[in-house]
């Protein structure tokens, strides 16, 4: 059957065993022998990791990283390698990083703290009475008059009861997000908010924020035991914190998204990617090492495997979606500037985890036609294509392409919010195979996506 | 409908979204709030692991693991909690194991080994030429006059192209069940084998063989990395090897299945479980502790949630079956002589990684009457139901009840096979909620085929 589909024609496929689903059966499988036996997916990760390590917008870091990626994906011989320039955001956490809290009888105890990505310091130590919140929607009931000189402590914890842990972040991120903002508005001298993290335990985990206002207070994070120790704190009496931050934003910088294509029949584009840069801490292991990976093996994997695609297939190493997304942004825009066809655009970047399937982003036919897949795909564990998100990365192609089929791969959950912006997303805490599965999945889709989406 | 089935009348549900449904989906709602939000597993698998640790039978460990199997359980207030007494053997590790390579230019290094389970020792240093094999089916070809008096090097790696690591493991384990037996046959002087592992790596992995054999030779098991180096110094030229494992056995001991149980209306039995006894390293956390606390958990969630069983939940903590079985094959002995009837059985021995479904045993009626529940299990990420394996405790109920359903719950695999039986099978690798997925994964199904599985 057929879709006519918003300028987009689409050929759903009637998958009983016909010779086509046998074909794309083998292919697939080989797409997988591949990842499985002769992938450099681990060490490539190793070397992003080990050699270059946390590698955020504007650092030293960030550079060798573009160095990296270019570097490589010369040496798979695709058509073209290439950099595209943008602008980017340059801040930097500094060398103090500390915070304490002291109780009504004086027993002070060292919390473990993070400036939150974009943060201003503090300028030397500074002091306050903290006012506890468990949202920052409750700062508006307290009022100004409580809030005013005070530090905000807005502890919001995960909802356990969600299955899958985006659903829980997605639900409490707005602490930290809009903390620093809403706590200004109301007089706060500075907020720390609960880290964004699954489980109890001493590692406090960084993020951006929404900084858009005129008195820009510090903001940080504390880890989930520390939080916990807080709330407890708090229940007894008055508790005061004190913060020392001397992070800081440094004048922008010229960085580069990093580009890779394979040509096709005609120029209509498939992207796919994941980003580059990282937080500033850990290793960027997971986010988003993995989703970098998993999109330079899509392509090294099909090239190897001498698919000749029918559209341009590029693999984008997007720079800066940690804070700004100016790298996914300069992207769509240049595409659209260029009069670009753009049909599809896949994304990874939650982790190099076992996949479990992708979010969709498209019309109730778009979502058919991608689970129309689904017996070529159960016997991969890819079982769950339902509509969600795609990608920070690729979400600006929106704004140009309304009509764009989007797919975030979607794996295994559950321990992505114990490394994710924190000092534990490490290369030991991603596994070989679960990694090499990713990239046969988004390869398997890209194959998918250019044979029979078309537009 | 209804099919009508050896003896057993299944009610398999038409799942359009009824009231029924409607029930079920809150009930098992209410299962996974309480596992992820209420449920003491983690701490309780803290507790196995770490105040006991590896417990293979016959040892403290192992008795310190039944006494706290039946402390916990009475803790729980439920209808019986009872000891069933079984004998099993024993077989000590002992103090001295060690094994080194020697080249023909005299270069030596030390490679990491580990007796397999049951092995007699070496009775000091034993040295021998290595005779390398890629597989136990070699030996006849390469006959007696090559082998006899020789050490004999299986090395037979995962495939690695499978998905589910359990099919790797399953096409390469007769290496270890089959080796010594084997290579005795030939008149070798011991056998030494490459881990039944994923990865490239120095851990061992020791686990049980099939030693019924007049003259029984020291066995054991390489690191894959040392597998990796006999390997490839077998190809320069003759290599020596020295053993030494002063393992042996004792007498046997008497041990003790740990039982709990919740009455229904009537006494038709659902046997769920795990085993108690662990592999004398590491602290049996994925194996098989992590199966223990979920088939605890079962039993609790179900109990605290006020449920009422049809039928009678049989919580089975089986004991010996790492080495020889004898709690399981006991066990449906037991059940058979005191003319129990059985309609059920579950199994969880596969980690305690994130469940991606169930392994049924049974006819095609019994897989389709299970499958028919996805459409209430997928938002759980339950999604896999097809023919395979149920368990190796709950295997001998077959014997005895030969048209029981029997199913086991498949998780993630792809890590499971870096622990198996090895030092790496620690807590810390047990990620707090995926274990509690586990937990309420095994509730949900038994409360499933209590509800619904009719005798």
């Amino acid at each position: 059957m057929k879709f006519i589909l918003s300028g987009l024609l689409i050929t759903a496929l009637s998958f009983s065993l016909n010779a086509q689903q046998k074909g794309d059966s083998l292919f697939i499988k080989s797409i997988y022998n591949n990842a499985l036996t002769e992938s450099p997916a681990y060490e490539n990760l190793r070397t992003l990791c080990k050699d270059i390590g946390a590698r955020i917008t504007g650092s030293a870091e960030a550079e060798m990283a573009i160095y990296w990626g270019k570097q490589l994906l010369e040496s798979y011989d695709f058509d073209t390698v290439y950099l595209q320039e943008i602008t980017v955001p340059h801040w930097e956490r500094g060398t103090q990083e500390a915070a304490w809290v002291i109780n009504e009888k004086g027993t002070l105890k060292k919390v473990d703290v993070i400036a939150l990505g974009g943060s201003v310091g503090t300028n030397g130590v500074l002091e306050g009475e903290v006012i506890g919140v468990s949202g920052i929607d409750e700062l508006e009931k307290i009022g100004r008059a409580k809030i005013e000189g005070k530090i905000v402590f807005v502890n919001k914890p995960f909802d356990q009861t969600q299955i899958s842990t985006f659903k829980a972040y997605g639900a409490c991120s707005n602490q930290r997000w809009g903390g620093a903002k809403e706590a200004s508005k109301y007089g706060a001298k500075a907020v720390v908010i609960r880290s964004l993290a699954q489980s109890n335990d001493d590692h406090p985990h960084t993020g951006s924020m929404d900084y858009k206002m005129e008195n820009k207070i510090p903001a940080a994070a504390l880890s989930t035991n520390a939080a916990n120790t807080l709330l407890d704190w708090l229940k007894e009496g008055k508790v005061t914190l004190k913060l020392e931050m001397d992070c800081r934003f440094y004048k922008d910088e010229v960085s580069y998204n990093v580009i890779a294509e394979t040509y096709g029949k005609d120029d209509q584009v498939i992207t796919f990617g994941g980003h580059l840069d990282s937080w500033d801490v850990g290793e960027g292991a997971h986010d988003d090492g993995a989703g970098i990976i998993h999109s330079i093996e899509a392509l090294r994997i099909l090239k190897q495997l001498n698919y000749r695609p029918k559209h341009k297939l590029r693999c984008v190493l997007f720079m800066n979606e940690e804070n700004g997304n100016f790298g996914g942004k300069a992207y769509a825009k240049w595409c659209s500037d260029n009069k670009e066809k753009h049909i599809c655009a896949l994304e990874s970047d939650r982790g190099g985890f076992q996949p479990l399937g992708y979010d969709v982003v498209g019309t109730d036919e778009q979502l058919k036609f991608v689970q129309s897949f689904k017996p070529l795909l159960e016997d991969y564990r890819l079982y769950n294509f339902e509509k969600g998100y795609g990608g920070v990365d690729i979400g600006p192609l929106m704004n140009y392409y309304p009509d764009i089929l989007q797919l975030g791969l979607n794996p295994v959950s559950q321990r992505y919010f114990d490394f994710h912006h924190a000092e534990t997303d490490v290369f030991e805490n991603v596994n070989k195979r679960e990694l090499e599965l990713g990239g046969a999945s988004l390869a398997t889709m890209v194959y998918l996506m250019d044979k029979y989406l078309i537009p």
